[in-house]
């Protein structure tokens, strides 16, 4: 009936999904405000007004043919150029509008990455835990992830493993910094060695492997931390970014890739992922909100919204004895399991209408993950929830 | 360096996109009032001022988290039952939401349903000549077309041969009424032929097949011709549309599949598309738009615009003594090579600066076809080109 690659999706459908699900089900019955859903990665904070304003500039100054017509299929040039700008002036980087293909979200630049560049039973490094939707991504193309270890400790990757995880087959890494779900933002240190090993397998392999830097959280850094652009680390890699979080669009599905000069035979990767672009049915990435972001790109996230929240989340939960990973960007909390079941502890969660993700949908069990992209309000009046969740597990608090 | 695929896909890149490339190239050399591009498929007439409107008062009135935010990827519950009522209304269905999922375009959608229903080494059948891209959707998942013949003088489908081609992998039939790129509406009567060798196959490989009916035209009819619907012909019919040509949006990317009930275990293949959407990479179909659409679907596509240039350029050209196609629907005329060789009668257009598409971009050669979605002027303006293109070829006029 079905193929049966979907029949197996099917059976192991997102994890991350069906908690929304869950959530949305359980404020229905239980009302909203007395279900605390820490599920999903939706921006807390609206569009900027200035999208707002962009949308409807466009619309009256602009022909429709032109808003809403068909372009070139990596986006409109003029849109490219504005994105390559920005870069370059925040980034020191020397792109410009060629380099630059606009994508429906980063899943879709992601996806045409991938059929760029893999060939069936290739081999693509992930840093573990990871999203989960990489191993769909790469099964796509008939390739598979190899889930590289992290320090259990600080939860940035585990260099040794890395190394060790190459073989013949390996032809992509990808990484996600700051990270979904630990909230780990990778040092320049680690950055620098895994640029090096990386560099070091090119050769020993005597072939190109891409680093793919998946990048929807760059702008989202706390403590004072500078935003982070991987392509001055290591020549071949390639950038898929978002607007979802950055300007609040989940649902626009809005982003672009990066390819830049430096590697190796860009102009070929280039014309590829253009037309993976239309062939995996995309064709362009939505035309008026192409215009629109083109115009917003000097907005600023509102890093200090998340930042309350974090604080505030991570202050608790530790103080009531939970292990957590402090998060240094994104907007997740990556928290040790008091049960040794995992999916036991999600369940007992969800009797005080917490609702979190089993560190197994990343890959890697024996943690959840707290997506606290929600009102203050809702974090304050979780926490009761999280003490009494505690007190359950004889966790000892501060 | 690049996947074996994309390789092989970069030799042989979309013709209709090169054309359209290499017509506005030409438009930059001689003038865009001077080059006469019936390359592409973009529709002629603005977008509606309802969408203008509507679009402008979800921004003023509705929650940007919400006009923004993720939704569940099959669309917005609301969106989805405003196009089920529509189609209800307009086709006495008996659809709701759960039939309906909202799609990045017909060219989303079409590979979404392929991802959901193909296993590697199926076949489709298409009816040739037929839009190029269906044999990159079908490779997308390891599966590949298999061309029907026409009769040569209407267009219809062959039918004896569409029986012929049926073997033990056909798992799918693309159907495009009214078709790209011949413009001819297959007839109630071939259509009800087309449903009993389906279901005649059915019972002989004890199987699904699948009927996907591609409707980008489907609201694009001459002559007084009533719109169709085509699930009433074969359960197992699966509908993809897009609102590029109804509305004049090609650039946003929207549109929708139709899974009726009627298909075997539809409530697994409705999943299937769902999850296919995720996790290909589409996620949902662009938020705003799906949002506006859904206050636009009464809106009428300006018919009488295409049916003006349709009129004057098919009397025009058979005057010249062209053997076409006459259309009766869509915005394509298809046009008999007067040169054996149709690659050198396309160069010899462009001497004319005349911008036409080789039969063989659509898997039939020895024809041409013609995009007169352009504005009257120019269908007026090109008409002198075509009669000395015409003389060239010593055909004879009225």
């Amino acid at each position: 009936m079905v193929s049966k690659k979907i029949k197996k999706a099917l059976e192991g459908s997102s994890v991350i999904r069906a908690m929304f699900t869950e959530g949305k089900e359980m404020a229905k019955k239980y009302g909203a405000e007395n279900v605390y859903d820490f599920s999903l990665g939706n921006p807390a904070t609206p569009a900027p007004e200035a999208v707002k304003e962009a949308i409807k500039r466009i619309l009256d100054e602009k022909d429709p043919m032109f808003v809403h017509g068909y372009m070139d299929n990596s986006g409109y040039e003029d849109v490219r150029q504005a994105v390559a700008d920005n870069l370059n002036h925040r980034f020191d980087t020397h792109f410009d509008f060629h380099n630059i293909i606009m994508t429906v979200g980063a899943a879709g630049g992601l996806n045409i990455i991938f059929k760029t560049i893999l060939d069936p039973g290739d081999e693509v490094l992930v840093f573990a835990p990871y999203f989960g939707e990489y191993n769909s991504y790469a099964a796509n193309f008939d390739a598979k992830t190899v889930a590289v270890h992290p320090d259990p400790e600080t939860f940035q990757p585990d260099l040794d493993d890395f190394a060790a995880k190459f073989t013949e087959k390996t032809k992509a890494v990808i990484i996600n910094t700051p990270n979904n779900p630990t909230g780990v933002v990778y040092s320049d240190a680690t950055l620098k060695a895994i640029a090096d090993i990386l560099k070091e397998k090119q050769k020993a392999y005597k072939k190109e492997i891409y680093l793919v830097s998946d990048e929807p959280y760059r702008e989202l850094v706390y403590d004072g931390q500078k935003e982070n652009f991987l392509t001055k680390y290591y020549e071949n890699t390639i950038v898929g970014y978002s607007f979802s979080k950055s300007l609040s669009l989940p649902g626009e599905r809005i982003g672009y890739v990066v390819v830049p000069n430096e590697v190796a035979d860009a102009d070929t990767v280039i014309a590829g992922i253009n037309v993976s672009n239309r062939t995996l049915g995309f064709v362009n990435a939505p035309s008026l909100i192409q215009l629109a972001v083109a115009e917003c790109l000097e907005e600023k996230t509102d890093v200090a919204y998340y930042d309350k929240n974090r604080t505030r989340l991570y202050e608790a939960l530790t103080g009531y004895g939970y292990t957590c990973i402090k998060p240094e960007g994104a907007f997740y909390m990556w928290v040790k399991s008091p049960d040794e079941d995992e999916d036991r502890f999600v369940e007992q969660a969800k009797k005080y209408h917490l609702i979190l993700v089993k560190g197994g949908a990343f890959c890697w069990p024996g943690y959840v993950r707290i997506a606290y992209c929600v009102s203050y309000d809702t974090i304050e009046r979780s926490l009761p929830a999280f003490e009494k969740l505690a007190e359950e597990y004889q966790l000892s608090g501060k």
